[in-house]
């Protein structure tokens, strides 16, 4: 058995890691930190993981860590990522970190949204953990930098159009839409339930550190170097994303075509499920899953495609991911863990 | 007192309409019809309005209906307003319809996105029943096609861009949120509680009616001719319409100048509110109002211009407009009966 | 015009009395104040209220507010309200307290659930400000504690079954059901948003700090001296109560005769909706008013009866109260500024 | 592999049923049935199964049925189970019946509640498929009679306190609220999203049909003969049921005695949490799992204890203990299919 860590057990990702990784058939929970929480069992601090992880939050060093556990979550906010993964590479760990720090290539622009680089002499072993772009990559590597759930929906969306060039990247507008579990939980007006019930805001327009990451992907793939328009909107609910993205069509396709280039790109891919003509994907549909649904639409009378990209944003958005780049860099069934069926309602 | 009637009360249009109207000082409401409910009082199909309104719903035909009052909204559905409304028009009333069947002024268009149109006659006196746009129009009229939800966010959050040609109408994508009640009031199990909640999802995608209504106004205002994306969406809310539209800006401008454009528009009207620098809209604020909240940012990566505009659906997007629209027909002010502040949480 | 002014704006009680006052026909709101939010304007604070309410949130000593305002609402936490209130008073000032601080009158009492009292000197003359019981006594005083939520849905619920002595006092259990806007505004991990959607719990079972205000009128209602049991749980909704109460009938009874206790008693009180039988109350049709709705099932299988009562909880329970009481207090007419019509959906 | 058919399976139960049994190691789903999506596959009526089922729904006699499996789940009406049940018996077949049609037995008081009982010949061979009280017969029998999901609720939370003769059984009063699935998915005004959300009820208040269910089971644990009051409520969730139990204590008695009347029966009970002193159960905590976590508080006060208890509506409460009780008739692990968390938030 792989002895694993979570590193940040008390945010809504190291739940959901947790919740994946205690019915997980290949590795043992050994560890779990949170400041906050030190000297509490998790299921105390989350009840529904009473009976199905016993550990206690600990407080512990990088150095203290190394010895727990095999390979590590890190779930922690940026910055404090750069602090505790390279002591873990050093002691000769494998790292997945969802957080930001590891997931901008170019270190110049990683220090325009985010804060100075700490740790760069890592940043170029680590490997961008989104499995359907990167998967030989991640099998061989120690350091993944987990993908934000934003880019997540909207680059496993537009990847084939960008593939086969049939979109004009300079015409991407993204209009994301997350549940609120992805503001995390810690205590603040704005995210209280009745700030946040019976309503629904954008927020950071034109402003979130997620636009790099995805025009570093969207650039990647289309072989081009764009800026795209990304806006992230509040829903009132805990688990979701939906992603609507429109691009300008280079020109007349059929839809039968643009079904192809989904389908070529993931008929063999687990957890994506294109979406049949004129079917739409909702967030309800992939809740608790590490499914990505995608669905689209041409629109002739303005030569644009619609495409809808819906994931759990804490599960295929976070640690549902999280846990299938584990299983790709330990060698496990890449589903191991994960094969439960979204639950509706 | 001004004699009024609401014919086809059962809706949530209906329902938000005699809520408005029990407290209104200048009319009097003297009957609502619904055949669902005929000799049902209205409190026993909306306990809501119990000791408010003490009408029973009734049945009636367009004849026996027009000695009732002197002005009627019509909350039915398409197709039974163009039924109705002549009959009404011939004896002498006014009509503020909240049907779909009036506003589209080409009748090929109407006819290619909804039904054949049967009240031709009349079509040229209906005036779109904006009233920022159309107040003149509005006070002297006796027909009033009431707007859709929808465009009368889009509309009002794009106006003085349009006018002033500060972006290009043909980039024009708006992408919208809906609250559930836009769904209506009847039994489907698409509208049910566990099929919409803690859910999110698009629907009718590049294939909404409200699309050639929202194009018409567009091309009004911009002088223009083009066709642009609407997307539609489902919320687990209630009650409220955020629109986000994107555009692409013909110059580099000013956010001050931007700005401007809107408060020069916008300065003297009562019902709409033009959020300072940075602050966006969102329907939580104004919920049960009859507000349309409006905010924007430039973003210079892009050169587009991301507007969002914020209503409560049944009010300013439905019931509140028509109360509006009845004012001015009828001389009262402009805001009597509207004046409630939205309710926060 | 009566100068009012609102001690402790920035919590869910205080935005909800200033969208009452701010169209209320005899008083004018002068001063707001809020230590956190000094500076701003309420509208930034609370965006609905943008264009309703322009005063800027002061930071002022009791002494320095008594010259703002002829009436006062305390809308501070329990404890603040015993150091502000005897100022207000001695400076000729009327007050409407909305904290615990002055609605238990034994002061042993008050200590053993709260803190030490010290106010007591002013104690003796506090109202208790349930205008359907205590009328008289509110127009001729100058000081009033404002019911708590629970104990308003509940007393109302009992009061005409304990003056007629139909019912059992010490079977009395009342399981009380609140939207999470009762547990105020401060930023805490318990109720965020996605610790509260989609969930449902019991909490301070046998220990929530209205029980004795609960009994204290009991007691006084029934002439007589007994425990309850009161049980408050957490809805995943912004606003409303639901108290669903059991008690033993002392005798068979009709439902007809319990109907008429109600209708004795309630008849002429604007603000109570006594249901016809087999209709029972929903918190979703008192949203936004000041009525307390209610109905009651015999249960002749155990000799039972079940009273439902519903109320809105910063309304009713909370903003709405108070302003009722203001205007007993200022020879207002007693609906002044609360005709408004529950919204629904 | 043991072949499962699911005899209704386009309700909200049917899709959990799918859900659970999809990944279920010991048996191969063969066949689901609906009438109204005949020849649909199930994952275009719940396009949360698309990859998981790939079944198609059939619409077929009992008699064609029983050739299709070993073992059937009968997800449909009460009434309707009656013409299909015996059949599948006769044809030598395991029958797991979600309907209320053989929970009662006494005839007479089935046939007072609901209607005439058509299948009375097989009504004494049928178990109550609670396992925590009926683990044995279930073991031996053919036919299981699945409870319902307020009975499952209520009687977990009381069946220690019962079996010990420490309250007086003729004192209970359970309060229970349901999530909105319970209602099941046709299509009906009253549980349209609009008229739910933001929202909560009474309703069939001392009429609901689980009455007698529970009493039954109360009854047998107390060996006495009393009537109870139950009240259901409507909350806005999809998914979940919290009961709040009052009952007399018949004698003082210390918080642990009590405690360690719960761990007795429960402490081997997989699917049981006795919450810590001062912990009470939260729908949210058992959401997708088959946990019943249990809480309580005595209340020297009134003599009265509190017990609350919280399943998820659909698992424990339908689908979820409907496996169980295959688990146990087909010798298959109790907790095959079932040892998933419960996913938070």
């Amino acid at each position: 058995m792989t002895k694993v860590a979570i590193i940040g057990a008390s945010g809504y990702t190291g739940v959901e890691l947790a919740r994946i990784l205690c019915n997980h058939p290949h590795i043992s929970l050994t560890t779990v930190t949170s400041r906050q929480h030190e000297g509490q069992t998790l299921g105390r601090v989350f009840p529904n993981l009473i009976k199905k992880v016993d550990l206690v939050c600990e407080n512990l060093s990088p150095e203290q860590l190394s010895s727990r556990a095999d390979l590590f979550f890190t779930a922690v906010p940026h910055k404090t990522a750069m602090d505790i993964v390279p002591t873990l590479l050093t002691e000769g760990k494998k790292v997945i970190d969802l957080s930001a720090d590891f997931r901008i290539r170019d270190v110049t622009v990683y220090e325009k949204w985010y804060q100075k680089h700490t740790a760069q002499q890592i940043l170029a072993e680590a490997v961008y953990g989104l499995p359907e772009l990167y998967r030989e990559e991640i099998k061989s590597s120690r350091l993944i930098a987990n993908p934000g759930c934003y880019p997540t929906s909207i680059i496993l969306g537009l990847a084939p159009l960008l593939k086969a060039g049939v979109i004009d990247p300079q015409s991407i507008i993204a209009d994301s839409k997350s549940g609120t579990s992805g503001a995390g939980r810690s205590a603040q007006v704005g995210t209280l339930f009745c700030e946040v019930a019976d309503g629904f805001r954008a927020y950071k327009v034109a402003a979130h550190r997620h636009t790099p990451e995805i025009e570093q992907e969207i650039n990647r793939l289309g072989r081009c170097n764009v800026n795209i328009s990304f806006t992230p909107h509040l829903l009132p609910i805990s688990r979701g994303i939906l992603s609507t993205v429109y691009a300008q069509l280079t020109d007349r396709i059929e839809t039968a075509k643009i079904k192809n280039l989904y389908d070529e790109m993931y008929n063999d891919e687990y957890f994506i499920r294109v979406l049949p003509e004129d079917s739409f994907p909702a967030t309800q549909y992939v809740r608790g899953s590490n499914y990505c649904d995608i669905g689209f639409k041409i629109d002739p009378r303005t030569g644009r495609i619609i495409i809808m990209s819906a994931i759990d944003n804490i599960v295929k958005g976070a640690a549902g991911q999280a846990v299938q780049n584990m299983n790709l860099m330990c060698g496990f069934p890449e589903t191991a863990g994960l094969e439960g069926a979204p639950f509706f309602p």
